[in-house]
């Protein structure tokens, strides 16, 4: 077997796709440092891992989630994930981080899930608008305006947001209750995935005109993570 | 304490809140027949149970599955969920059913997710262009077109739907890996949320003119579920 | 390492050996198709999976379960398994499904339990008499005789069964809460398993006549999946 | 609310169903020792449980396993569980134990399966020829026989046995990985359930004639748990 | 029954007692906010939780994380945990958060372990000497001092510490991953509980005089949470 | 690929890293046995496992449990654990075993926590004062004495201990709720660790004079598993 075709690595695929969860599986040791490289690892109870005695202190470690990110974007907020992606001494273990920025005036984390991951958010500046809406047949909306040192729970699966309704930067701390905890922010993956899905179907869902369901399916959709 | 506080039961919150799920703990007896009105309960490892003994063929038993569903609504289609709202001794057991009809020429589940469960679509009846989108940042859109005898795999929480796309009806029946599935209808949770999502937040997100925003949000939302 | 050695494919090995199962672990990443060459694989936190940016559709489908099967055997059904072996893009996802074919006037899908699956069945066709019986010390008889439309559940590792009743054909589809359900047929696991149990230990387990054990155990056992 | 309608209590219907797992759910509290009477109960996590500050040793006791059982009965084995039925502190916490006698010269557990649990044999005393059947189509039968210090695993849900072939007593101890791992005596189950399961239907399934089907559904089957 | 024997409510409980964990049970529905008086509950899948049409966003809110915490204590850290018992709306939802203060020069969060959690730990202010030890045999110490923007991950079960070896005051915010983490403070639990453990088990355990031990085990033993 | 790099087998690192857990995954099919070159396995479900064709008895099977283990060591007992590293047949089946020595006298098993399981211990002779201490803050220390044939449970991540009280050898067999238990004997984790912890830390968390913390540091901990 020829390495090079495993050099595709983790953490290629792991930005290239991120998800969100909500209840991994249980741990089968201590930790099972992920690995990209087959040749480097070593079985441990059936899962391949970096040799144990290998890990190191940088395998938990992340840095510089202190330095606020740029939010010139059309959404104006940005997502910085610390996932298994990030730190792979997460694998197996059922958590994860991300740090958000959002714009003074109206910087949003556009409505979106994570489809296997609770969420934890922690306000440390700004003032931000957020909610949840409950599943179907009831959706109903439950909002709150959170300040510094507020904290507020979005459960696994359920369509979220937050707006920045100041005047200043703002910026969260979330917990997340998967080691890879998905991403799907409503907007995109409606209107702008790739391919596009058939117009007349989102007409039909959405009771928009077929102009303006092609004219959406036609913009550059902002992945703001 | 006052029965009469328990006798919203099950049932009730059930059909007033459909979920949707994906890997349910474990069960830790033969079974756990849900009820509602705690008088008529004992515990079994703890948990409320109707008493085992009193179990019956009924309390794992729903009819009429094959009777055809009216599909006279906005969006042509009509779910029939079989979960643990039909039938109290799917309780810890993590698998429900449900049957969907289509109307002829567009017949529409619209676009939603799971947020608990996986399904896997069986087509009985017609031609169905069915699809899900991946989780950010690819958004991939994966799809097929149906016929009978069709069967087709919407992963946990992704966004997915079904389209009729012949001049007939048409039928499917789906499993799903969880007792409580739960729904979320896209265009139900995101415009139709009770109250309203602020709309300035929706213009953002979904790069929509205000009263195009506002418009919607004044429209009827129909739940096919 | 010689991929060679890999070539005994996961759709081999689950032919061969077909299982059933109750509550799946979680999935980590949106999906992770199976594969059974590692030539063709990467890691996904850890797992080897298709390359995600690699799945296509079929990995998500099957087709031909509205074919009627043949059931000219001796146990008068046939057992058609929809599960990870026939659908790689339900790993890590918790639920199958199959189509059950029963021959008129007594087929039968004999007593048999699925040791990771709780079963949910649905009547499309024909009258069955099905049930299942509780674990000890009660070993009570939970049955009911269905017809087209009808809905039972088999809760996890229960013997359970189903009888055609009626004159004509039945047709049932099942879904189990597992990727990989199992199938233990008790009278094949008892008097069929290869080599033999001890017959002196069945004369004692089944208080059954010496030469009645061993004339069962020299019968030609049909396993109808 | 009527406590007297709770007082059904854990323990007796444990004891009238007792049942075998394979992977409970995590604990979500250093512990909840099950209680019957909801008047003595508090709620932990949303869980019914004693209150812990009255948790005491006993609630994580049992003794008397040293004690040799009697085995005069028509299999000639008896087994002694020791599960959340015997050690209300085991609930939430996904192990139990038992021990196994039987009597010299053939003692028998007969083929049984546990619906929830993985089993890990320890031999203390005697000589054992054990065994399992792997699930279909394969039906692989994997036997050994053991002696004093001899361990041996039976997988969650597969069809086991344990035969003294010795001509002494011998005795083992469990490890099961439940709390309630559940028992299904094959022969019990499917001859002895009650009412009796249709006997054409035994007919076919087993390949027995009706007669000796009948015989053996009038006679009287010992469940040695 | 009388509700009066319930109002030893969980968040009672969990200020009394509380735990940590790692892989929380999947939820079974969109949210179970926990209750402490039944008569307020209603039954969701056979769990109480309070009525979901009742849910308010106070259910899923905390404020106060941003005020620094008085750290004046014989360790020289406080710890504010901010999970079920504080957030009603976290049951069933597998995560919570901590605020940790340390005192300048040797505030110290002493080691200590997660029964059900692993941790994933970022600070924002001051400089933290930090570390996990590996489980037997090995007993590995894995170290970093980290500065504010740095995450460190502490895998389940594992005794860890932090220790401000800066001369200011530190903060950190911590991510758990279970709705109730629990948290074994290592010295506490060794030499300070309640009643003592028997002195010569701990002069032969860690090897100490019996006269330190006695007098350790007089001491006032501080738990910083 | 060169499969030297996979030598470093699932024996070696499990000798050289034991463990303990609570709650595994579930499993996925009848058995998958743990391998440690892959040139001799083939993928199931996406995990490695030895080809099932190939198991044989002896993967499930170990001896030798009834040998006395000598207990000549500083802390006076012996633990034989039994998991994964012993049986690799018990890959993804979440339990073990493990046989007890302890010598007369005050032959201890000294304080430690299991990170992944929940511990049930029969004393077969002699007689054992055990205990566990609650999580913070309250640290309840459980006791009881042990005499042969009784049986006691020590939960998930808790302290726990069992002491020889007798002037006689004594013996216990646990079964532990995981594949892979894991160990963290206390006094060799806080004291013994490679490297040593800051003898400063050491020095606040435990109350103790630096020299006597240094004394610890340099001494020679012995790990009885």
């Amino acid at each position: 077997m020829k390495s090079a075709h495993f050099i595709l690595a983790l953490s290629v695929l792991a930005l290239a796709s991120p998800f969100a969860y909500a209840s991994d599986p249980s741990p089968l040791q201590d930790f099972c440092v992920a690995i990209n490289d087959p040749n480097d690892a070593v079985f441990v109870n059936g899962k391949f891992c970096k040799d144990p005695k290998l890990a190191k202190a940088d395998d938990f470690y992340y840095s510089g989630l202190n330095i606020p990110r740029n939010t010139s974007n059309p959404v104006g907020s940005t997502v910085t994930p610390v996932n298994v992606a990030q730190i792979p001494g997460l694998n197996t273990l059922g958590i994860s981080l991300a740090r958000i920025d959002y714009a003074p005036n109206g910087g949003l984390n556009p409505p979106h899930t994570h489809p296997r991951a609770t969420e934890i958010l922690l306000v440390v500046e700004g003032t931000l608008y957020v909610g949840f809406v409950t599943s179907n047949t009831d959706n109903r909306l439950i909002t709150k305006v959170l300040y510094p040192g507020d904290v507020f729970v979005f459960p696994q699966g359920l369509v979220h947001f937050q707006f920045n309704v100041g005047n200043t930067n703002a910026v969260a701390f979330a917990g997340l209750s998967s080691q890879n905890p998905g991403v799907i922010t409503i907007a995109n993956a409606v209107f702008g995935s790739n391919p596009a899905i058939n117009p007349d179907l989102l007409v039909k869902a959405f009771q928009l005109d077929k102009n303006v369901v092609k004219n959406l399916q036609s913009k550059f959709w902002w992945a703001n993570n």
